[in-house]
């Protein structure tokens, strides 16, 4: 089929930036948080979008919208894209939205030039992916999914302590028992920009992603002794800084021995008092540390707090080591990505299977049905900033492998 | 003579008390910054104890207050002894007002018990060394030194924006165009608490302080590049605190080969953007490097300084080392230093002769005229605290040593 896809009709970069105008900030950027007024516009914008290309659109009860092109042949199960309409504060044009575009732009091109699908096909908006208004990410996804009910939401606020209900409510779904969560989803195929920048480097336009990242993040606390920097003699010192910077070295060259898709980043460290001429009391990190097998997060993690702990134990200075994110990884489906893999060979566009090192609501989707994540190229790595930008031959790439998949999977 | 003393007149706790009344504050702190209300009612009322004891009291042109006791063969020159009397902002009752107290109190004992000296003495209550509500420190001892002249503070201002010249006005010194500067004096004399835990570790009683320590504070920048925590590969990071502890590593590392006395600090550091899961763009610490030899800390600076900028080349990180102290190590004088030594040892009291690691008045003499710096110990090696606290006994010992040194060189 992929010869006869006119690109030209393919409108994805007109897309994206209508939709970015909701929300637009004086930057370049687009700020549109879960429930707030941007939201609204551009989710209702959106459902005419979908009634205009003949799909038949609607709200669940938290605000996720679908567009449902009905099969003819299998309609109890929906194959289900896209991605999330919600940004970051001040975030850029193709974070989420572009998922959104593409699907919607796919399955219209589909429906326009190949009429109904024998499978039923949705394209989803999906409320929120972010946290970025309320401490809460994947609303969207992990409701549908059922991991997230709405009583999980009952005590949370914002920064203007408006409480997520009263969010819910002026947004136009006012919380009820009607649940989100669906027992009828085929599978899920997500596009998203790659936020990172391996795509460009390797001159790849598409990647196919095999495993979302498990992640987990510490903050470690080094106590030593606070003390005059002139008259405190270095065999005397319990210096909280170095000992860090030790352990800091420790753990990112550790990295490289264990294996290559491990990533460990000390992203955050804070001194105690900071101060040019009193040696450092206490000094806090923080350690993310990302890989797709647990077993290697494992091994890693317990190699660096022994070594850390035996080396404050010498140097006789308290440590204090406490995770606060721990997520699993999450595998993307294998027929799936062998489909995309041969259409992809096929057309000769370049791509490379790889690993997600950011999280997606293909993660939510990912342990619930098979699940697809396709990424394009984000131009020097940057997302989440009003610099984001995906070349539109990268866009149009996306799109049209994404026609060709859901044409084999849906017709 | 030194049996002769009677400890139990020797009134310094009682005196330490009183002075610290002026500027107490409500932790048990003082705070008596320059030219400040409990500023004047300290000078001035040790200028009445000054008259109580026979001296005769005098402030010079911008604050500094003497109490001169005639020397009845040699009056030209006086052999000046004493310390600061401002502290910093919530200090201890101990540094400087030890030193002060500890003076008038020796000096009241020899007129007490031996009438007039040949030599001139006279106490000093010096205007001010801490640096603590002007951004210049030493401006009593660098006054009556020569080194400061009034023009040099003619631009500052205090953190309320007063400038300089309206403090000393207000405090009864309106800037005139007396010079502070003196050359009559035959020697400096000083008693400290140490401000470090050496004499404490070690059972010392008194330090005889042969140097104090050049002192280099430089600023390092390492300028690499921010990133995605997860989607950026370890092998396209220039992460700049991976890169920062490794410096620091090195430096702090470095020093015990170089020589046991140096000692490095890095106190302070700070990193941008500073979030858990992004690579750091920018991190800046400072370094601080002292020592008693300008040549040991030429030759550290220089190795650890290529080494920072080769391994930065190599990483492809920037790096910018700035300097913004340079003080020169100073040499107490080995004639009243050995004299020191013969009266501890006569007198059987644990001493040791050490290095300054702090800078105080006697950095600003010795350079100027004969300079002894005596220390007493410091209990945990606690100072620039309400926390600061120094035994009866060290205290005395510090009070007899004084004693026996002023009347061997001036009876």
């Amino acid at each position: 089929m992929q010869t006869t896809i006119n690109m030209e009709t393919v409108e994805v970069e007109k897309w994206l930036n209508w939709l970015s105008d909701f929300g637009a900030t004086k930057n370049g950027g687009v700020t549109r948080l879960l429930y707030d007024d941007s939201w609204i516009k551009a989710q209702l914008a959106l459902k005419e979008k979908m009634i205009e290309a003949g799909l038949r659109a609607s709200f669940d009860s938290i605000g996720n919208l679908f567009g449902r092109l009905e099969g003819t042949e299998i309609k109890e199960k929906a194959i289900l894209t896209g991605s999330h309409i919600d940004t970051v504060v001040e975030g850029g044009k193709y974070d989420g939205a572009y998922g959104v575009v593409a699907s919607l732009l796919a399955v219209k091109y589909l429906y326009e030039h190949y009429g109904l699908p024998k499978k039923t096909i949705e394209v989803v908006s999906l409320c929120e992916e972010e946290g970025s208004r309320f401490p809460l990410a994947f609303w969207g996804s992990g409701s549908i999914t059922g991991k997230y009910k709405l009583e999980d939401t009952k005590e949370l606020k914002d920064a203007n302590t408006i409480p997520f209900h009263t969010a819910m409510e002026s947004a136009g779904f006012p919380p009820s028992s009607q649940s989100a969560a669906r027992s009828d989803i085929d599978s899920f195929i997500e596009l998203h920009i790659e936020q990172g920048a391996v795509l460009e480097k390797e001159k790849q336009s598409i990647g196919i992603v095999t495993h979302i990242v498990g992640q987990r993040r510490f903050t470690i606390k080094i106590a030593g002794e606070s003390n005059h920097a002139g008259t405190t003699p270095m065999k005397y010192r319990k210096d909280s800084m170095h000992i860090a910077s030790e352990l800091i070295v420790y753990a990112i060259n550790k990295v490289a021995e264990i294996d290559e898709s491990l990533v460990a980043t000390v992203g955050k460290l804070t001194v105690s008092p900071n101060v040019p001429n009193v040696i450092a009391n206490e000094v806090a990190f923080t350690l993310d540390v990302r890989h797709h097998q647990e077993e290697i997060l494992d091994r890693y993690c317990s190699i660096i707090f022994s070594h850390f702990e035996n080396l404050c134990l010498e140097k006789g200075t308290g440590i204090e080591i406490s995770q606060w994110v721990n997520v699993k990884p999450v595998k993307m489906d294998e027929n799936l990505n062998d489909t995309a893999d041969r259409i992809l060979q096929d057309m000769s566009i370049p791509y490379k299977k790889m690993i997600s090192g950011a999280g997606h609501d293909s993660q939510m989707f990912g342990t619930f049905c098979p699940t697809a994540l396709l990424f394009v190229p984000s131009s020097n790595g940057i997302s989440h900033s009003p610099s984001e930008f995906t070349k539109i031959e990268d866009l149009k790439n996306g799109v049209i492998v994404l026609i060709e998949l859901l044409h084999k999977l849906a017709y």
